[in-house]
């Protein structure tokens, strides 16, 4: 029999389960070519505008295969419908039945991306940090704050969004989960004040510039996950010390490092995994005054280890 | 909410409704260049082997669109498990919301499968058949005999397999269905007495060649859906006066006509599409003397209608 879970019970699990480990896993399981991640799929609407991407595989020697879909239909908040969502299947590597499906409507995805910012902020943020600069007002700029919880002490934040009021009211909720934000009108503000910045908005022209950045900054960009989107001047990518992609194959595509390669600012041989820092194959930051980028795209070893992690709760 | 069904349900609903038609709609859609099918994602598996297939798409103006998982692990028979499973979900191209999930364990991928091979039947076949050819003994070989006895009232039937308790296992269950059935010990035997050969196997070496074809014969060939599953020898595709794929595009990488490419015996040229008959397009048949062959793969619209059609029963 499939088990189906609904959202819920997925909170709950997630609620119960260290999120961070399970994408160091993740990335460490990419990094180290364990991983067998196929080519995305990808599903396009014009009317309603709209995507669907499908991420599938599974890590050698796993008892479990994984496909997740994740739908955008960017109109809806218009019809107040949140814009994701999603489902996820789990699959029997033994025997290729279905084992559980997560009606998790996109929100796995968004806990793992979240998740995978704190990983990153992890092993390249500078270890103090006075003030935290978020890019962005949305759901990502919530949760990669929430996440960011375990990995630093500091609760200094500033955020910066294209409206005053979608900045207060960030600002009015991350009050209330025990931080205290200060909205400015410019990123350039953040990069005077912020030993990390992390950005999460759907930009297709970059906003982050190189003399916005402070020595010993280090910034995780997250919103692009398209060859479009594109949040970081090259430039930025050119100064910085230390590159690191969650793939180095997909960031060649997508997100930022793709947008710093064809600048010139940066050559792939430049370009580290996460996976490889956290496997210790690979220097991260090697001191407080480097400036560190991480570009994270998303890779669908991410959805398979926090896909494990919670049904492995759920089933206990 | 995300509507779940079971197999059960499933099947109750396949009865009441009309695949046939349904796959009439799914080949004419997509020879007339309605449907988005992305090419099929792949995952492989070495130990236990396995494979899992998505294939995923929709029609342009419906209001859903469809991800199908379909899985075979071969060993699992050893196992007293079927070798295939799989699930289908359905989603709102309104928003992106999976509206409902199909647990069918791979009963629909059987279904459109044999529903696909009487639409062949229905616009290829000469007018009168005296005796139908099944090769093969498995859960295919039933089904596609079930499913063509709305569009022939031929009741005989031959049937070739690799061991002779299986093809006396097969004539004892589809007489019990009403048909009367004749094992034979070589694929030859069939050629001389049948005007409809359907051929169900996993053979990687062609075992069905021109010199078996009489004039006034066709071949529906289901088996292979790969670049290495072979059934026709590719002198029966160049005996043929009409060949017919259900996707030209996808019958030039996988199943019978891209052998017959590589070997020179037909040009893509001369290659029909299902649904370009089906719309009138694309002559069939033009008398009863032609040898036709059709060479199905399987493609996605056919998941996307039977999806549609069972749940429009459903949510009836």
């Amino acid at each position: 029999m499939t088990a189906v879970w609904q959202l819920p019970q997925i909170k709950e699990a997630l609620s119960s389960i260290d999120t961070i480990a399970a994408m160091e896993r993740a990335f460490q399981a990419y990094s180290e070519g364990r991983a067998i991640v196929p080519p995305v799929g990808e599903l396009l609407f014009e009317n309603p505008p709209g995507d669907a991407h499908i991420k599938y595989g599974y890590i050698r020697g796993d008892d479990a295969f994984v496909i997740k879909i994740a739908t955008g239909f960017y109109d809806n908040p218009k019809k107040s419908l949140p814009p994701n969502s999603g489902i996820l299947v789990v699959f029997s590597a033994a025997n290729g039945f279905p084992s559980a499906v997560l009606l998790d409507e996109g929100y796995l995805t968004n806990a793992r991306t979240a998740a995978a910012g704190a990983v990153a902020a992890k092993y390249l943020a500078p270890a103090k940090i006075n003030c935290i600069g978020i890019c962005g007002t949305g759901m990502q700029a919530r949760l990669q704050l929430q996440y960011l919880k375990p990995v630093t002490a500091c609760r200094n934040v500033m955020v910066w969004g294209r409206s005053s009021e979608s900045r207060e009211r960030y600002a009015r909720e991350m009050e209330a989960e025990g931080f205290n934000v200060q909205c400015v009108a410019s990123p350039r503000t953040m990069g005077k004040s912020c030993e990390l910045i992390v950005t999460t908005t759907l930009a297709s022209s970059p906003y982050i510039e190189g003399l916005y950045i402070q020595p010993g900054t280090h910034v995780t960009a997250m919103g692009s996950d398209t060859p479009t989107k594109n949040e970081l001047r090259p430039d930025v990518l050119g100064m910085a010390d230390v590159v690191v992609a969650d793939s180095r194959a997909q960031c060649a595509e997508r997100g930022e490092i793709h947008h710093a390669l064809a600048a010139n600012e940066i050559e792939v041989g430049d370009v580290v995994e996460l996976g490889e820092i956290i496997g210790g194959t690979a220097p991260g930051r090697s001191s407080g005054e480097q400036v560190t980028v991480c570009d994270l795209t998303g890779v669908a070893v991410q959805d398979i280890e926090i896909s494990k992690a919670v049904l492995a709760h759920l089933q206990r």
